[in-house]
């Protein structure tokens, strides 16, 4: 029932997602801590980016980092002992039928997972299974309406557009973020606490125009370039002007961009 | 060389700029702070909403606060009496045509006055005129190109809408937050450096719902309602049912609402 990512499995990507995780570290994780002695459950670990972040600054918790995908773990299974990470246990597993009994977990987590799901709320509840009662749950997604940019053209925003009609067309839901409130809440969470957190990348912070812009959202767009041309969602040329323009919002002096990813937490 | 205020005169109007003024103090205006003894010109204070604010939370600061309508200043001069702010001198004035000499104030302050203007680069080189060298610029602006929200419907879309074009119309533009970065640069100071304030309303921020959503931004679209519907820009059925979808995404339990006002600093 998962669907297809978006984003693909390639090599590229597994460099985008790094770069994504390394620049949003501060911004989406300064405050992903949980308590000495826990067992926290990471759903859709993916190639470990972010897995690798969370559990390097939580070193006296247990992770269990579960992925439907092979060669991810393997990527991630490497990226952890590069880095020396040693709390986590890497397995293979479907999110809507994790290999655990009730309540097992003290702590769930996900990162950039239910916006890729056709079924976020079927997750949510096999998630909520094996947290114990008392446990958190938190989840951290984008949102790509939140996107918005200086100079504006019409062939940037149409190439952007591409990426939230891919990821629709895939199963997927690209603007969760805005919905994470109401989605944390009917499956049955309480306290459930939604912060947003807004990138904004321009002249005065030539890092995130490095980082954010340039190395996560423009690969991020060019990796559904196939897809979008293939669909006839726009021609060559336009798509071209797109990526052109999408680096000019992100190169000092004049360009801008705008973003914001949403963290929830909630308490069985 | 003004365009005409979007939002219009009216009473409904000066209380809806007091609901938003109180509701934004702190996110906003938290860091409007000048040294005791500066002499800060506020250009386009109307009803003096956040001229009450600003000049009450600096009472070593005097101000000198202009404004080209004479009922907006009236109507200002009540509200900082009933508020015992002595520290305002008002004045009727044009932005562009600014009745200073050169060099005249310490500091300047604009507060959602730049995206209402036909020309801001033009209103920006007065000011600048009449800014002391090494004194700073401070401008607070919208971009209603940041506003998103849940449940998002094609006809709380096509009211939202209506308000970017109507603004557009009478030539000022709505969604100038993001290019105020450029826009400051441009005129010419120094030391630019624009912050994001994000407004994110959830039913665990009811005051934010109640005071954002539904007394600030509700009204603030119902205003453009007869220009909307004269210009034929929707018919009525999907105005009345885009204010309803409105008000549901700042109805808990369901509702979320985003938007995102930018505030810049200069030194000239």
């Amino acid at each position: 029932m998962m669907s297809d990512y978006v984003h693909g499995y390639s090599e590229r990507e597994a460099e985008r997602l790094h770069d994504q995780a390394g620049t949003l570290r501060e911004l989406l994780h300064h405050d992903s801590a949980w308590p000495p002695g826990s067992l926290v459950l990471e759903g859709g670990t993916g190639v470990g980016a972010t897995t690798a972040i969370v559990a390097g600054q939580n070193p006296a918790v247990r992770f269990v980092s579960l992925d439907a995908a092979a060669d991810s773990l393997r990527q991630a299974r490497r990226e952890l002992a590069a880095g020396g990470v040693g709390n986590v246990a890497l397995l293979r597993g479907e999110l809507l039928r994790l290999p655990f009994p009730a309540a097992a977990f003290d702590h769930v987590f996900v990162c950039f997972v239910l916006e890729h799901l056709a079924r976020p709320a079927a997750a949510l509840a096999e998630l909520l299974r094996v947290l114990r009662p008392g446990g958190t749950l938190t989840a951290v997604e984008g949102d790509h309406g939140s996107c918005y940019f200086h100079p504006e053209t019409l062939a940037a925003r149409a190439a952007w557009d591409c990426l939230i009609r891919a990821q629709a067309e895939l199963g997927g839901d690209s603007l969760i973020g805005r919905r994470l409130q109401p989605l944390l809440r009917t499956a049955g969470l309480r306290e459930v606490s939604v912060s947003p957190r807004m990138v904004y990348c321009d002249a005065a912070r030539p890092e995130w125009q490095e980082g954010f812009v340039r190395r996560t959202i423009i690969p991020m767009v060019e990796g559904v370039r196939d897809h979008a041309l293939a669909r006839g969602y726009l021609d060559a040329a336009t798509w071209a002007q797109g990526i052109a323009d999408l680096h000019a919002t992100g190169t000092a002096p004049e360009g801008t961009f705008c973003y914001a990813f949403f963290k929830g937490t909630g308490v069985k």
